[in-house]
């Protein structure tokens, strides 16, 4: 039992990445959507791995990644996420813990194995993903630990992991843990396929439980049904008390409920290598703002530096102390 | 059963690289030289990973690096290592299988875990590598496939895993046949503390049943003691048919028992990146040539082509097809 006070506590799919390089005629034999993610089987899983090159294997997930950039900025951050108890599973475990970051979620006992992300990189350095969930997919109502919750400022949940019922009923009763102690959730919608399946459902769920929505460009076109900006904000504001979409270069549009829409200047990358995390580290960056009471401009450029830095660089937690950028930044 | 042939089958430990960055403190914290390699038991293991930052994995093992090379050049590899039913077991196989070498050997069951490396990088780009040789050590006689050795040109030995007692047993029976199948037999020396703990173990061994010595120039005048190069020629042609003495940036000697001393030129790398690995690329390039029945400057030009490749980037495996490196440089 500890008393310390967490920024924001994750909720995602706990997942190790396989980065290998393909050619486009790989990711039409396996029918995956370049550029684009999806869900296959452990059958499914296995045959293309063992089409795939030689690999490097790194912890991943889309939440993760966002509470690995808030331990790198210095802030206390929380995980929870089921993987196995193998060897991928220790490895995704270590890589949080050793930042800092609170993560006992118990692992899962005789189900399916830790989860696994093929990432197939083309010459044209765009990444096609296919997720084979394993036990990421088994989080559960005993996984949501009211003390931990009660301690932190921000729950951020993963549009991704919502797809899996027992998980979203989780999610459910963790905001209604926040709520209960006065603490704030945040949603990110991961992907436009997750609006288009789930549609109504986490529409719903964003009403009636979140604080804070993550979109991106083409996440928010899928809600709220139109790529118009200005109607997106009209329509964020009835949603939700505040709405952040990002808008890769363009930056970020911040957009509170009662209040005027901020426009959030992306920042410029030492170089561009690999854009995988940039919305991941955006959402640490500036949850870790909002956690800490910033005001939206600030939080904001937060999470424009957590992204620059991760784009910098292959792989998608960061390479560099953000802390340290941050601080000369003068934003921490 | 196949009657492939084989170019080159290397036997080593069956490794997966845990890379992490570090500073100095911690390499004296855990007692691990810098630059060098200990061996480490589970425990120790467990006490250090849980200390080191967030990491990369990705297969190694030095004899099996070189049998990449092989592979990735066009020729036919086997290799011949012990891995556990576990996920970093798949990691390590998959990782040769895709390149397409022969790799066959049965895990190791009930015994103890995939071998990993843990390899900690210092700001100075210092690589110091602390390995648990896990199931590695565990080759035994029942590995060794007459079959196989039948169809190989060179059975090809890691210097490393030499120290374990019935690996070795698995060397000595595998050269017997490889002799009597009229194929020849390379070793590595891997390391000068090898030769410090073995001694006169190795260069019995190698005596008996070596056709092709390997050793870069520290473990040359650690096996031959002098570091009088004109000397080391002249009792490695006591030793040994023929013997390669690689020497960083001013490329390798080849000395042939029966012949005068070919002196073979480094190749200049695009970016000098990480020399991680140049060795068991050298070996790679060197032995496939001779396998191919190259003459002596050419397989050690071939050497040299894989060095430069493997050390332009970070990992001790090519990341360019080494094949189309060669072809343009008509080497193949």
């Amino acid at each position: 039992m500890t008393d310390q006070k967490i920024d924001v506590i994750g909720f995602g799919n706990a997942i190790v990445d396989v980065l290998a390089k393909c050619d486009d005629a790989f990711l039409e034999k396996f029918e995956i959507p370049k550029g684009g993610m999806i869900l296959i089987d452990g059958d499914k899983a296995s045959a293309i791995y063992a089409d795939m090159a030689p690999g490097v294997e790194v912890s991943g997930g889309s939440n993760a990644n966002a509470i690995a950039c808030i331990a790198s900025l210095g802030g206390h951050g929380g995980f929870v996420g089921k993987v196995a108890a193998d060897a991928l599973g220790e490895i995704f475990r270590h890589d949080l813990k050793s930042m800092g970051v609170e993560y006992e979620t118990a692992p899962l006992e005789g189900g399916p194995e830790t989860g696994r992300c093929l990432v197939n990189v083309t010459p044209d350095a765009q990444r096609s993903m296919a997720t084979f969930l394993g036990a990421a997919g088994h989080v559960t109502n005993d996984d949501v630990d009211e003390d931990q919750i009660a301690r932190g400022e921000i729950s951020f949940f993963e549009g991704y992991l919502f797809e899996q019922p027992d998980a979203r009923d989780a999610f459910v009763r963790a905001c209604e843990i926040a709520r209960k102690h006065g603490k704030r959730t945040a949603l990110t919608l991961s992907d436009a396929s997750v609006i288009e399946r789930q549609g109504a459902t986490i529409a719903d769920f964003v009403r009636d439980h979140i604080d804070i929505l993550l979109a991106n460009e083409a996440e928010a076109a899928a809600l709220f049904e139109t790529e118009d900006l200005a109607v997106v904000a009209e329509k964020a504001r009835i949603m939700a008390p505040l709405t952040a979409v990002t808008r890769s270069e363009d930056g970020s549009l911040l957009i509170p409920r009662d209040g005027e829409t901020v426009d959030v200047a992306a920042r410029r990358p030492d170089a561009l290598e690999d854009t995988t995390g940039a919305g991941d580290a955006y959402a640490g960056g500036f949850l870790l703002g909002l956690a800490r009471g910033y005001d939206l401009p600030r939080a904001g450029a937060l999470g424009s530096l957590a992204a620059s830095e991760v784009i910098s660089h292959f792989g998608a937690r960061p390479a560099a102390s953000l802390k340290k950028l941050a601080d000369s930044a003068g934003l921490l």
